[in-house]
C-alpha cells in the first residue's frame, strides 16, 4: 500500500507521521517542493522581532528525523506537477528537472496556501515582500540584516500585517500600513476596532485607510508606494493582504472546489475522489455552526486533518466535525480574538441575527491592575443559538475566547451558555465573567 | 404579595433587586442580621494585603441605594429566628432585642455559609480569627492594625488558606500553615501539588503537613499553637479550615436538607416547601456532570440563584442546569483551576474513571517568556464522557479552565472536545491547547 503526500508542512507531515506510526508497513512518500518541512509558520512574525535567532529555530522536526527515525520517504525539492486520478499516479519533478511517475493507492493534497500578491506595477522589486513559507521569513530577515531598513511600508491590516507591524516596530522601524477599505478589522464592530487602533496610533504606526495602492517604484535604493494621494518613501513593503488556497493541481485533476476555491473535502478529508484527501490551508472545511463549507486556514485545523487522513487510510473511523472559524493575535499590548459568525456573516447565512456589545474588565473592577474588556457576542432569535464571539483587552481575552468555541462546538444556545458555571476569583475576573454579561445582555434580545 | 428574604449577602440582595425591577408593586423585605449588603467576600484577602484600602470598599451596593433607589425593605441588624411555615411568617430579633413576627408569600433563605471553627482549647482566644463576613475582615484587618504582627499561623490550607497566606506575606508577615492531612491540596495530583508546593516554599511559607492542632495558648502578648510534636509561637492565628452551610434556620422548619448537611432546593430553587425558596452559599445545587446534589458554595451561584428565585416569584420559568464544581485561585506566581469532578470523586459516584497528567506550556514553546501548565483531566470509560479537569500554572489557567467547564455542561465526550477548534497564536499557546495535548492522550485511554 503506497501513501503519497503532496506537500510536507504541518497538515502533510502529520499525516506522514501518523500514518507511519500506525501502520509501520505502509509505505509513506512526500513531495515537498522546497527544502524545509514542518516548520512553524505562525512564529516567523516574533522570530523576525529578534535579530538574534535564526529562521531555522522554527523547524520542528527534520526532514533527517523523518527519514531515518520515522522511515518516510521524504522528498524535497520535488514538485508534484500533475496528478492523474485515473491512473493513480502523480507526476514530479526535482529542483534538477528529472521527471518521475509516482504510483499511489491514498494521495493526500496538502499544498498549503500562498500569499496573495496585487498584480501592479513594482510588486516584483526587491525589498516588496510577502511571509508564508518559511523561505519567506529567511527572505525579509536577510533583507533586514543587509539593509539599513528604518521605515516599511505594509500593505493590508489583516493579522499577519498586525503581527509584522510590531515584529518590525520592536526592531526600530517606523511602520506605515496602507489599505484600501476604510475599517481596521472590518469583521469587529468598530468600538472593538478602535481599542486596536489606539494601540498602533501610540505606538507611532501610521494607518492609511481608504487608501488603495497603484504601484510600488524604485526610488535610488529606496522604494516609493504610490497611491492616488499618496506616495509614501520607503526602505521596504510588506504585502500581507491575504492568502488563497494551492488548489490549482487539484483543479486541473477534476476534483472539485469549494469554499473560497479552496479544496471541497468531506468529514473524512476526502475529496471528490475518494482515494485523494486534502487537508491544511488548501481544503475547506465545514463550519460547526453553519455547517456549511468554510475556508478558515489555521494550523491546528491543518494538524487536526493530517491526524485525520492517516486514521482513515489506516481504517479507524474519522467524522471532523468541523471548524468555528477561531482566530486570536495580539498586536503590542492588544489581545484580539475571535469564534464563529461576526454580525455581518449570520445575517448573510441567513440567520435572525441579534448582537450585543459590553464593555466589561479582565479582573474584578476591586482588584488592582485590570484592564477594559469588550465582548461582542452574537446570536441568532429565531433558534436562540450562540453564533458566535469577537473579544478585544490587554489581557485574558485570547484564553477566555474559548469558552465560546466551546459552546459552538455543543451547539448551545445563549440562554444555555449564559447558565455556564465559569470560574471566578477577583485576580481573573468579575463574578459574572465578560462572556457571561455578554450573554446576559443577548439573551434580552433574543 | 410580600417577598420576604433572609440574609443580605449576594443571593439576597440580588433576588431582592431583580425581583423589584421585574414587579415594582412587589414588597420585598430583606433581613440581615449585621450591618453589611452586598459587599465582595471574595475579595477580602487581597484587600486585607494593602494596608492603605478600607474594608468598607468591598460594599458593592450600600443599604441606602437599596432602600431609597431601588424602595427594598431593607432591614439590618435583624435576625431570622424562626420560620413557621404552616403560618407562613417568620420570627425576627432586632439588635435592641425588639420582636417581630413578619408574613411572607415567598421566602428565601440566604443565610450563607459560616467558617468551621474547631470545638478545641483556645480557638475563642483574641487574634484566632477566621474570615467569611466583612466583620471578619474588618477584624483581621484592625488586629493587623493595632498588633505588631510578625508571624502567622494559618490553619488549614484550602484556597481561603492560600489567599490569606499571599496576603499577611505581602504585608511582610512570615506564615507558618498547618493541616492534619499529609497532602497540599489533595484534590489534585501531586504532580500539580509539587508545583503549589514549591511556590509556597520560595516564599519562605513554613508547610507544617500530618500536624494536627490540639490547642490555642495565650503566651503573654503571643500565642502559641500546641500540636503534638510542634509548638509554633505566633502573633495570629487565621483558622480556614473550610466553612458549612447555615441551615440550622431551615431545618429547625422542617425544611428537608441535602448535599453537605446545605437546604435541599430543586432546579427552581425551592425547598421542600414550595413557599420558600434557597440560594447561595447555604443551598445545595445539582451538578451537571453527575446531576446528583452537591454543595460547592461560590459567589457566582449565588447570584445567579438569586436572580433564578426573582424570575420565578415573578412568573418567569426558571430551570437551572447546575453547577460544575468550579474554582480558581491564585497564590503567588501559580493560578490554580479546577472544574467537575476530580478522579477521586469520580470513582467514588461509581464512574469508571481514567485521568491523564500532562505537562504543556502557556505559549507555544518558540515563544519567549512560556512557563509550564500542568493538566490533569478525567473521563469516563464506558461513557467516554469527560468529567473533569485540574490544571496547575503561572498564566493562563485560570482563563483556560472555562473551556472545560462549557463542556462539561454540554455533557461532551472526551472524543467530541479533543475536536473543539480552540484559538492558537504563539504568544497565547501551542498549535494544541493543553487542554487539547491533555484531552488527546486520555482519549486513546477510553
Amino acid at each position: 500500500m503506497k501513501f503519497v503526500i503532496i506537500g510536507g508542512d504541518a497538515a502533510g507531515m502529520s499525516a506522514a507521521s501518523r500514518a507511519k506510526r500506525l501502520n509501520p508497513a505502509l509505505s509513506v512518500t512526500v513531495l515537498e517542493q522546497t527544502r524545509d518541512v514542518s516548520y512553524s509558520a505562525c512564529n516567523m512574525p516574533y522570530n523576525i522581532a529578534d535579530p538574534s535567532r535564526s529562521m531555522d529555530d522554527l523547524v520542528v522536526r527534520t526532514a533527517d528525523v523523518f527519514r531515518n527515525k520515522q522511515g518516510i520517504d521524504l522528498k524535497t525539492g520535488h514538485q508534484a506537477v500533475q496528478i492523474n486520478p485515473k491512473q493513480r499516479t502523480v507526476d514530479v519533478r526535482t529542483n534538477e528537472a528529472k521527471k518521475l511517475n509516482l504510483a499511489y493507492d491514498h494521495l493526500m493534497i496538502a499544498t498549503g496556501a500562498s500569499p496573495i500578491i496585487p498584480d501592479l506595477p513594482g510588486f516584483d522589486l526587491p525589498g516588496v515582500m510577502a511571509l508564508k513559507q518559511l523561505a519567506d521569513g529567511r527572505m525579509v530577515k536577510s533583507y533586514l540584516r543587509k539593509n539599513n531598513v528604518r521605515r516599511a511600508v505594509i500593505i493590508g491590516m489583516g493579522y499577519i500585517a498586525l503581527e509584522m507591524c510590531e515584529a518590525l516596530h520592536l526592531r526600530g522601524i517606523e511602520v506605515e500600513m496602507v489599505k484600501p477599505r476604510p475599517d481596521l478589522l472590518p469583521w469587529m464592530p468598530r468600538e472593538l476596532a478602535a481599542d486596536v487602533q489606539e494601540t498602533l496610533e501610540a505606538h507611532d504606526v501610521v494607518l492609511h485607510l481608504e487608501m488603495g495602492v497603484q504601484r510600488i517604484e524604485q526610488d535610488g535604493k529606496r522604494l516609493k508606494v504610490i497611491c492616488p494621494d499618496l506616495s509614501i518613501s520607503t526602505d521596504m513593503v510588506l504585502v500581507a493582504v491575504g492568502v488563497r488556497p494551492n488548489s490549482g493541481l487539484a483543479s486541473d485533476a477534476g476534483l472539485k472546489l469549494g469554499a473560497s476555491d479552496a479544496i471541497a473535502v468531506n468529514r473524512q478529508l476526502q475529496t471528490s475522489d475518494s482515494a485523494i484527501y486534502s487537508g491544511g490551508d488548501c481544503a475547506d472545511a465545514f463550519h460547526v455552526v453553519t455547517g456549511r463549507r468554510s475556508w478558515v486556514p489555521l494550523a491546528l485545523r491543518a494538524n487536526r486533518a493530517g491526524w485525520a487522513v492517516a486514521d482513515h487510510i489506516c481504517g479507524k473511523p474519522v467524522n471532523l466535525p468541523g471548524i468555528a472559524g477561531p482566530a486570536v493575535f495580539k498586536v503590542f499590548d492588544q489581545q484580539v480574538a475571535r469564534t464563529g459568525l461576526t454580525l455581518t456573516e449570520a445575517g448573510k447565512t441567513g440567520y435572525d441575527a441579534q448582537s450585543v456589545t459590553i464593555t466589561s474588565g479582565s479582573r474584578a473592577h476591586l482588584y488592582p491592575g485590570g484592564t477594559k474588556v469588550q465582548v461582542h457576542m452574537v446570536g441568532d432569535k429565531s433558534s436562540g443559538k450562540l453564533l458566535g464571539v469577537q473579544m478585544v483587552g490587554k489581557e485574558s481575552v485570547a484564553h477566555r475566547i474559548n469558552a465560546a468555541a466551546v459552546a459552538l462546538h455543543a451547539g448551545m444556545t445563549v440562554a444555555q451558555f449564559v447558565q455556564c458555571d465559569l470560574a471566578y476569583a477577583p485576580p481573573f475576573g468579575g463574578v459574572w465573567d465578560p462572556l457571561l454579561v455578554a450573554a446576559n445582555q443577548l439573551v434580552k434580545k433574543l
